[in-house]
């Protein structure tokens, strides 16, 4: 189990205090944040169904999803060789290989990858921002991983569309200035917004998050969750954050 | 000013606790509630604009928009008569018949009633539900005031997209669970949502209403602000609430 050949030495191993598992990560490049951890736990999953994560970069979200849900198989699609090579090797070093595929490959071929009405949940951490304005590097890996040069949410919800049946559920955490957008793509591919969070950094602060639950060909009609506030004062989490870190 | 023979039998008279406004209610009918008084606190209007209030009921937001703001004109279209007429009372019972002007009308055949760039804000707290099933009087005045059985939503935004010239502002408090409709037909009327804000009555419930401010032409960008929490404890408001009221 404790194979420390599979971390290199640019890199560092994180306990993700769940289940006694741990993620390769690179300090110096794209490292996972609160939202991954958030969405794991906004997703729902019925026992058995197969989930395909898209931009899995270190594969937080199905190691994570291997460990708190029931879920069937999972896939992890990555477009950069780097990161995609390293989310495979947390998932051996965590003996998930049964469990867990990383594919390297794009989101924009993404239908040459996967059959259509192949997974019952697509989940995504996709880049956020659209505005690559004055970024020196637009090629750079962390680059990739946070600005949508690579990719655009259309390219994203399209896929999910693709490979969802009908009823399939898309969930995804996103910037929440790009709400209106993100539910004009979601109706335009019969992804329907169905279930939605906001996370606030305190009760009194914009938030920073929202996370998003969809249903392939669903009807109109949302439920709006309370709003996850992530601190109670300076440096101290509110109990919820501790409830989620603590499962 | 205290002219009672405005008052009927079966009315009675309410103090907005604002600028000593009154406003003229039927008990036995539908009453103006918070919402109507949230929805006032969340509007922008810079001084001398004209805002048009479509189902304005009562009246009670053009009377709060007239203490509360320096807007310019302010026309409410009420299409039950009784309600019209009751609205038109209370604005002379307030002395701002010069200030509002109360209109009977039909939404639906708004476009005969006023001009296309007309108004630059238009606010509504509409009829919110749109199941009718098992309404025994779908027709009667209360039922009309709460139910889409003599307009839709899309009806309402249709009129404002027509009256507001381009970066005209619309502003409307509605049910949380419509949110994706909401935006759907704001964009289909080129109404882009820019702002909005959820009203929870404790904070870890799920809202119960949300208000939403859009811009006719508005670039894809929106500002979810912190939610409005309406009860600290049973039957003790949020100092933000009783801030709102004491305006």
């Amino acid at each position: 189990m404790m194979d420390n050949n599979l971390i290199y030495e640019d890199e560092r191993l994180d306990d993700l205090q769940c289940k006694g598992y741990q993620l390769i990560q690179k300090p110096a490049g794209f490292c996972f944040g609160i939202d991954a951890v958030l969405l794991t736990d906004f997703v729902k999953i019925k026992p058995g169904q197969n989930v395909l994560d898209l931009c899995t970069g270190s594969g937080v979200i199905p190691v994570l999803l291997a460990a708190k849900t029931s879920a069937g198989h999972l896939t992890g699609l990555e477009l950069q060789e780097e990161y995609a090579d390293m989310a495979g090797r947390s998932v051996k070093y965590n003996s998930l290989e049964d469990k867990i595929d990383i594919i390297c490959g794009d989101v924009k071929k993404g239908r040459d990858l996967f059959a259509n009405n192949s997974y019952q949940v697509v989940t995504v951490n996709p880049p956020y921002m659209t505005d690559n304005h004055g970024l020196k590097n637009v090629y750079e890996p962390k680059t990739i991983a946070r600005h949508e040069v690579a990719l655009s949410l259309e390219d994203v919800i399209s896929l999910a569309s693709y490979v969802l049946p009908q009823s399939g559920n898309f969930f995804m955490i996103h910037k929440p200035f790009r709400l209106a957008e993100i539910f004009e793509l979601m109706q335009k591919y019969h992804i329907e917004p169905k279930r939605m969070r906001l996370v606030h950094p305190y009760v009194n602060k914009e938030p920073t998050m929202v996370m998003i639950q969809g249903t392939k060909g669903g009807k109109s009609r949302i439920t709006i969750e309370p709003p996850l506030i992530v601190y109670e004062a300076p440096n101290v989490y509110t109990e919820e954050i501790y409830e989620i870190y603590g499962k």
